[in-house]
């Protein structure tokens, strides 16, 4: 009765529907973590599939890999992990939700509090090993095979060994010297600084000498006086860092650096150890980007052993992932490479012979997962049935042969089991948020261990679409997404929003929950906005010729592709074409700005976030990548720089930007608020101080809230 | 008929009154120089006045000192100087409007080249005497008496004297330890850092030791790679500069330093000569401010010699003048003080005896002129006719007698001759531009030299008018200035915005040309909006309990008699107080930014420049002499502590800074932005790279489009 009652309910009584706030939308907001899907935390213990909880770890698969029946039995509680682990001596176990298992076979949990690392046998119910952490450390590296612990402290590395015995691996550390740092300013794949030998035996590390680097001065002012922050940052075409990579042996308690030569203006990319130690491989770049080289050294003596491979390309060869050996043949490694213009793999052995390409077509392999040891196959992401899609593959190494382990449908991510058979898939698809299988990498028939209810059942919800229009090539075709207003009426015309990014390594479209809505995008919806997103040429997962187009004049194809979403926008009677507004971050604020001094009779109004201004502020690894030096490239940099255009502003576009931003230095929107001055043009502004690239925490609501407001000041 | 047929013109005609851009009314503007008034440029050789042109000196007046008819006798050319000041030997004269005439008995002209000092001697019409300028030179300050040129060159500072000797006086000058500049952040009056005898034969100088202030880290965006441009700025309560005062002989070749015992957190302001060069007068401020003491110092040894004079107050005392011995008696001085409740002189013998107040009443002695050295008496500015205006005024050092030597309105700006009989008053009154009258001090009987006529003809002027309204004391009263909407019609309610400042040391209405309407008032009025303007308690020249009532308390006294003018507008029919703005900078940004998180109902939008947030952050000798410092006074600085307001900003407010300012850091404005992202509230920001506190050139045309538009935005 109740039932059909409510299927009579008018459309009136429909807006009922809840509206969101930013506050359950944003990452950061008060109530985001509630609007958020129910999720399972779960862990490989060898190939058995575990599920964490807070106060438990329970077994989630029997021996044949089948999922259990309810109730899961428990591995262990996390009462009895307290009674073993004393807390005055070993610190707090808060909960279980990032316990690890590093041994299949042994029933050992690591566990780590603030105070050390533990192992913890659950059947013997006591502390089986442990570590103290040193106070102050950070970038910490653990070795599962040795135990041994790498850290920063004070700007130079150490290593506290299973023993509990302290090295001091580097002593002049210091602002202009880092040891085990992360470098070159995170391009080329680079996220860490320490690379520990598979036996645990040997740490390879990086050692970054910045003194002869320019410092930009970054402020502080959250001191009683402001005071100086300052970040060693080269920018395009400017003296750049010196790096070298260090091996440390643990036996030997020595280090020895690579034999390189002279490492001025080079990069040293992608470091992977031989598995059985001996041997160190390095991908170096020079600063032209244009080669690509696999190098092996000596890991005993640090000599150049010799180039394995070497890859060239006109305009940039930009190596991303380190080889990976065959767990099964030692002389064989896997390499992935663009070079046949799709990232894919390929097969050598030890002495630089290319065996095979084992991945081939028109898609991008996307993520290396691992191998199933048991039928030599590599478990892989790729976008080999939709350009918009992750979806996981395995390929066998002998017969090139490539399986599809899901559905086929939506974004996928996978923890792989220790010996490959299994993977835990976490997936969502447009119209599904969240969902989690359990897979055997052999033979893909899933079972679901979880479908998340959606959380936003209640609100007014907008309508999603996604379809492709051809780029300004007139052949490509960028995917876009549109979300419609709430409440959705076609005979009326909309006030119309594009968001943009625009480049390299990045995409705004897949065919993940909502094909990819941010959630400000759903916000936007309900004040009454059409959001449009097109991913131009130039962005991610499409191809090296789809993205290295651009080269050498960022933003010119660019938006040449937004102004065909443009134009399509126009074709639809419910865009109100008088109402056109823009907005992006990063590349995107770049976007944003430059398409309001470009076409200022198109945008009424834009918000441009830490937008770069002018190329040449820009660092050395990334800029030089796509736009070559300033001194190589002097009509790009001039053609791309948004200091020129300034003048040419007409509606109205705010700069937003982190005050202590140290990717995108206040420099660019300094200069460009300074050539507006200059030119009469009346650009709106705003920092958030304290805030670096990309905002944080509550800022986040704080943000949206204001370049909503902005769209409701002089879109609306 | 012309004339009658122009009278009959209806009213839709009248709009055909040409209107004023921005470029027209700012300082900065374009065509600002067109729309100024016809100016004099005169001089005084002795008592006859002299008529400086681009391309000649003319001679003004007879012996009598009676005002000749045209033609003016031309005392000598352009031509003629450049025929005798040989270019390539001592620079370019490019014009002949700042050229003094140091003796009132020799036919000699000063006049200074780029690369020279020159006395050009009309009548020999040649070269008397020259002196070459140091390069790089600056602060020059050059002794008419010794012809010498002291100047600070890379921190140190240096004479030129008149054979052309250089003095190095100091060779230790840095960033650290200044020589011959300002001291003490130009507070107490102090303006330059050298001091010359009466006779040239020593200078006095300022040395500051800086080296323990802490460096505020400003940055100058406008170098390739942003560079520190840190500025020493010591914050209130934090640890000062110490300051001592030196004097160099030019005979003895050596320098003496005053020997004032410990100098930490002392001020050494307002230094004077006495005529025979053997004293110097310093007043002695303590850090608390709350004591004056007047020192004198032998000049030879640099001995104290005692204190002469002492005053106090529990609030503060702002000794703002140095001494002015009295020409025909040098064991006589005048000294000015605010003691009796109001600026006036007291005559003083060098013993330290008082022997008169010379000026008396509830009025200010603004400025003290010089002498009229025949019927000894003080010719000064004082605002004795009414609060608003500023007249001319003789005091007779003998009967105390005073005269008023113009017409009592207006105000009036004075040059005196050299033995003080005749002056050249400048001037203006509500409906007067600029009138320049030559009068004499005795016979006080004003003779025109120039009526400007008004350059606004044909311009759409809007009305200005001026009145009282009781401050919220219901006794004192406050004198504002409306400018009412061009085309103004009664029965219309239109949108109000109050310019405000508000704090010491400034007024904003005045018996100035329209009421001393600032030009974007003009520019407003034409955009229909009404302005208004209220001098609040603690604002200038209404005498010292105007003044301090504020003492400890910034901005509560102020807001409440600024509210008292909201009030007044309330009861105007023709004010919408649905749409009432507020607007000014600087202290006027404190107040506008206060009332904005204050009266969060009363105002919808405001533009605050350059405002202080927290007066922790301002410096030590203006900040704590209204304030005291943090420690002694913290519910002042908690209650003045805008930070504490940020949550509740309802209204549209935008704050505007220089990037680069040096007097109001830009952690001002950053606290706030950080403290109303935390609170959740959204002003709007904009700043200016390369300006400092107040902005130069085109950016005040830019900057008032901007504040313009702002209200166009959201108060229309």
């Amino acid at each position: 009765m109740l039932a059909a009652a409510m299927m009579l309910l008018p459309i009136s009584m429909m807006a009922q529907l809840k509206s969101f706030t930013l506050d359950d939308l944003m990452w950061g907001g008060s109530n985001y973590w509630n609007l958020q899907p129910k999720n399972i935390y779960t862990a490989w213990w060898g190939d058995c599939l575990l599920e964490l909880k807070t106060d438990e770890v329970c077994v989630r698969t029997d021996k044949k890999g089948k999922l259990t029946a309810e109730p899961h039995a428990t591995l262990f509680t996390l009462d009895e992990v307290k009674a073993a682990v004393d807390e005055t001596t070993y610190g707090k176990v808060h909960h279980l939700l990032n316990v690890s298992f590093p041994d299949g076979e042994a029933t050992l949990a690591f566990i780590r509090t603030n105070k050390c690392n533990v192992l913890y046998d659950w059947k013997a119910k006591k502390v089986a090993w442990s570590q103290e952490l040193e106070k102050g450390a950070s970038l910490k590296d653990f070795s599962n095979a040795a135990k041994a612990q790498a850290y920063v402290k004070n700007f130079n590395l150490f290593i506290t060994d299973a023993e509990g015995m302290m090295h001091q691996i580097s002593t002049d550390g210091s602002r202009d010297l880092l040891y085990g740092e992360s470098v070159h300013r995170d391009e080329f794949g680079i996220h860490k600084g320490t690379f520990w030998s598979p036996k645990g035996n040997k740490l390879a590390f990086y050692r970054m000498d910045q003194s002869m680097v320019t410092d930009f001065p970054l402020v502080d002012n959250s001191t009683r006086v402001a005071t100086l922050a300052p970040e060693k940052y080269p920018m395009a075409g400017m003296t750049s860092h010196v790096v070298s990579v260090g091996i440390y042996s643990l036996k030997a308690t020595k280090t020895v650096y690579l034999k390189t030569g002279d490492a001025t203006n080079r990069y040293f990319t992608n470091i992977a150890w031989s598995p059985d130690e001996t041997t160190l491989y390095v991908i170096e770049v020079p600063r032209s980007q244009d080669k690509a080289e696999l190098v092996a050294y000596d890991a005993e003596t640090g000599e150049r052993k010799g180039v394995l491979y070497t890859e060239t390309h006109p305009r940039y060869v930009e190596p991303m992932n380190p080889i990976v050996f065959l767990p099964w043949d030692n002389s064989k490694f896997i390499y992935q490479s663009r070079r046949d213009g799709y990232n894919h793999f390929y097969l050598f052995d030890t002495t630089g012979k290319e065996l095979a390409q084992l991945t081939k077509g028109n898609f991008e392999v996307i993520d290396f997962i691992g191998f199933n040891t048991k039928d030599k196959s590599l478990i892989f992401k790729a976008n080999a049935d939709s350009p918009i899609c992750h979806n996981l593959y395995s390929v066998n190494v002998k017969t090139q042969k490539m399986l599809r382990l899901d559905n086929g449908q939506g974004v996928h991510r996978a923890s792989l089991s220790a010996s490959g058979t299994y993977l835990v898939d976490s997936w969502s698809a447009p119209d599904t948020y969240r969902c989690i299988d359990l897979v055997s990498t052999t033979k893909p028939e899933p079972q679901r261990m979880q479908t998340a209810p959606s959380p936003w059942v209640g609100y007014n919800v907008p309508e999603f679409s996604c379809g492709t229009i051809k780029a300004a090539d007139d052949s490509t075709d960028l995917y876009y997404r549109m979300v419609k207003p709430v409440n959705f009426d076609p005979t009326k015309k909309y006030p119309t929003v594009v968001y943009v990014y625009g480049g390299p390594h990045a995409h705004n479209v897949n065919g993940s929950w909502n094909y990819a809505a941010r959630p400000w995008e759903v916000y936007m919806a309900q004040k009454g906005y059409l959001l449009f997103i097109v991913d131009n040429r130039g962005s991610q997962y499409r191809g090296l010729a789809f993205e290295n187009c651009t080269h050498r004049q960022l933003g010119v194809i660019e938006m040449q592709d937004q102004m065909r979403g443009v134009d399509f926008l126009k074709s639809l009677p419910y865009v109100d074409e008088t109402r056109l507004g823009v907005h992006g971050w990063s590349f995107g604020g770049f976007m944003t700005t430059n398409l309001m001094c470009s076409y200022p009779d198109v945008f009424k109004a834009g918000v441009a976030g830490g937008p770069v201004i002018d190329w040449s502020l820009y660092e050395v690894m990334y800029g030089e990548r796509y736009m070559d030096t300033p001194e190589e490239n002097p009509e790009g940099y001039e053609g791309s720089n948004l200091l020129k255009k300034a003048g040419n502003l007409k509606g109205r576009l705010q700069i937003i930007v982190g005050y202590n931003d140290p990717t995108c230095v206040l420099q660019h929107s300094m200069s460009f608020l300074r050539a507006a001055a200059d030119a009469g043009t009346q650009p709106d502004y705003f920092v958030y101080p304290g805030q670096g690239h990309n905002m944080m925490g509550k800022d986040m609501v704080h943000l949206h809230e204001r370049i909503t407001r902005y769209f409701d000041d002089f879109l609306k």
